[in-house]
């Protein structure tokens, strides 16, 4: 089928208006948030309806052309480029919230909803709808599911997987499943619907979401912590975990990030500490209330140089500013920002962050980490300039140590951000051989044809360890 | 390969006194929990560590027996049945815990610990391990995981799935594959833990769990209404959602049940009356307090007949007691129980309970009804007799149609005792035709000889639906 023929074709599903093709539409859909990779794809189709996705793919299978699914293509490990061509399938104009219910605590939903925007429609009734990706203004919910998104408040209350109950979802085959649904309890047969979280549109295209809403908590309260020395923040963490506190964020910068974000927002932070930790817990007022009073306790007992504790809940979102603008503040300060998430159990992160530090030095780097303190969820953060291209290999080669490292402390590739075409040939490392060999057979249960979003997740080439250590 | 020669070679794995294949042993293993099913296995084995397993499951390949793996088989889906005979695995000599990590707040153990062994090592260090399922005292952690395991704290905690973080299993081929670990936040390929949650031992051999923990409620404290109209305990089930209390148990009773605990234990239930729900809330004192004191004034404003509330924590224990002698009190009434699990949404509770009492009268059957209102997941038990063959083909009809109307009302087959040998025939009336093909699909992934756990779950033959409804 030629390109013409193929564009007819699927005009012919979803309205000539629904279908772009010229080149510079095509370049605008080349790339998603994830610098390095840029692919035009063959065409950009709009679909309306589950009924015209089914057409799309069904009229894909048969001509052996990839589908790529998308919504505002926020995600950070080159997911949605169509690195072979293809279709690049946005979900976007299916952005209809079709239902919050609130005798069963659920939210039906089109897959191209931001996050936001549920969050919001939720919010409205009462309700709360807890994962909080750091795209949650533009992400879509159908991406969110796709990359199993976290974001700040995965210590307490998880991530995406978490909230999903139900999807409905277009095999590649135009074969429409329908898993989970409203009940709290479902146990009849495998459970498709967490297999298709996370699985970043390699098995099947998700046409409709089902997720748990929970009672909006009755208030916040927030706390934020400098300290001289990076073992102090780490002890703090572990002994607000020790002392039973489950706050719902746990957020930690570094020093070079503290210095960008003061630069660039003036916020008042010292730039010569080593470590802030931003404390934030919400729920019945007596309850936030102890936790925020014993978590500050805890930082003064472990040495913070200074502790803010917010009155009320504005003053904490003007603390938050200080981690809210870390990555902003670091994306100006060189031309590519290389966000990673290599993430290690909580109890590893001093280590961690201080094997990050050591990875700089010796490949001459500047890289700042911040993230989820309390999860364990480090984002070394990479500034550097993508035509340099042999500053671009040390980059690969100081990041193929820090996953190393990652994997050896009991960590993983990737926390939250997913495998994409970033980290597929490092998988293995994490999952093993015989875990790879399952996926390819897992992938070739949906997908036998291998049309939907190819060359994706599962490896092209491993990735030879640097380092080999006893995980 | 003849008995004999299967036998020794087992023994010569795991160890002689490690296999039996007495005709007396046997008739020991071709049952569970679950009544109407037995057949004998060929072998009983009884590995030791992972290598052995491993070493079973390369001989069952070669030798093309099946492998049921099993725990304590408290199963309620005859999902631990030897059909065709073959190798009964049992996995009860694995049963340590290796670590309780209070830093990350996780546990790690084998698949032969108990779920009350588990909670008690979590309780004695002040975390808390919440899936209760009903034969917890001597339910495995393998089998919680395998079957996905819920109880009565699903409304406010979740079920199994939600605190499995890693897995270590041998797949059919004898690989061993780990998934996960203790990372809160992990998203390294597709998410085979949670897949092989709920998997029934079809998929792989479960050798090794890590789950999360949290911290311990405070306290906790009950109450328990009874009423003259199942009406009303539906309404007073709402209300107290619509009001965002998520309580951590909120169990209903109907009238037969009522009727056979108080004449098994005496404990001073009315025997006129329609409904009865237990609620317990735990968590810190101040909202424990408000929670029940508002759950209580619901239930007066719809009018119970009857609230006790609970002073303390013990008075609470006495007061769950109703609800807990529930199961032995209906088993002595007949010969045979038939415990079911269909589960609607929470806002279908009166609905389906009323249904179910019409097809109770329908077939002249005695089905009492009990269950986790909270999260809609309902136990109509029928009180039969197996060896009147009539009538149970009139349990078969009745309960047809149950599942029937639970999918209509946008329910499950089975909530959490799982599909099994039980219900794999009403399956596909849940996850349709393109659902039952990819579950078979990646069955053959995992197992492609289909050695494990063979003729579960995946329909033989589906049900013809009697009443064909738009779900």
């Amino acid at each position: 089928m030629n390109e013409s023929a193929l564009n007819s074709a699927l005009q012919a599903i979803v309205g000539e208006e629904h279908v772009l093709y010229s080149a510079a539409d095509l370049a605008a859909y080349a790339y998603d948030a994830t610098p390095l990779y840029r692919s035009v794809p063959t065409v950009v189709v709009f679909p309306g309806c589950t009924a015209e996705v089914r057409a799309v793919l069904e009229l894909a299978t048969a001509r052996q052309v990839p589908v790529i699914p998308r919504g505002h293509a926020t995600n950070l490990s080159g997911g949605t480029i169509a690195i072979n061509g293809g279709i690049m399938l946005v979900m976007t104009r299916l952005n209809r919230i079709m239902e919050i219910d609130a005798a069963n605590l659920t939210a039906t939903l089109q897959p191209g909803v931001t996050t936001a925007a549920l969050a919001k429609e939720a919010d409205a009734r009462g309700l709360f709808y807890p994962p909080d990706p750091g795209s949650q203004v533009v992400s879509t919910l159908g991406g969110n599911v796709a990359e199993n998104a976290g974001g700040l408040r995965g210590l307490k209350y998880g991530v995406t997987r978490d909230y999903v109950m139900g999807l409905e979802a277009v095999l590649p085959s135009g074969e429409i499943i329908r898993t989970g649904g409203k009940n709290a309890k479902d146990v009849a047969g495998y459970d498709l619907t967490r297999l298709l979280v996370g699985s970043e549109g390699t098995l099947a295209v998700i046409t409709e979401i089902t997720v748990k809403l929970i009672p909006k908590p009755e208030t916040k309260r927030a706390c934020l912590a400098i300290f001289d020395d990076l073992q102090q923040a780490a002890r703090t963490v572990a002994r607000i975990i020790e002392n039973r506190i489950i706050p719902c964020t746990l957020e930690y910068m570094d020093q070079g990030t503290i210095q960008a974000v003061e630069e660039f927002a003036h916020v008042g932070l010292p730039t010569d500490c080593e470590a802030l930790l931003f404390i934030e817990q919400d729920g019945p007022a007596a309850v936030v209330d102890a936790d925020i009073e014993l978590a500050g306790e805890i930082c003064r007992e472990e040495g913070a140089r200074e502790l803010k504790v917010a009155a009320t809940p504005e003053e904490g979102t003007k603390l938050a500013e200080a981690r809210r603008f870390a990555l902003s503040a670091l994306a100006r300060l060189r031309p590519t920002t290389v966000l990673e998430d290599a993430t290690v159990p909580r109890s590893h992160l001093a280590e961690m962050v201080r094997f990050i530090n050591e990875v700089a030095v010796k490949y001459n780097l500047r890289i700042c980490t911040f993230g989820h303190a309390g999860d364990g969820n480090l984002h070394p953060t990479c500034l550097t300039d993508e035509r340099d291209h042999e500053e671009i290999e040390r980059v690969e080669q100081a990041f193929a140590e820090i996953f190393d490292k990652a994997i050896a402390l009991g960590g993983t590739i990737t926390g939250e951000h997913g495998v994409g075409l970033g980290k597929q040939n490092y998988l293995e490392w994490k999952v093993g051989h015989a875990g790879i060999e399952v996926m390819r057979r897992l992938k070739a249960a949906f997908d036998p044809a291998n049309i939907l979003n190819p060359g994706k997740v599962l490896p092209t080439a491993t990735r030879k360890r640097l380092v080999v250590k006893q995980g």
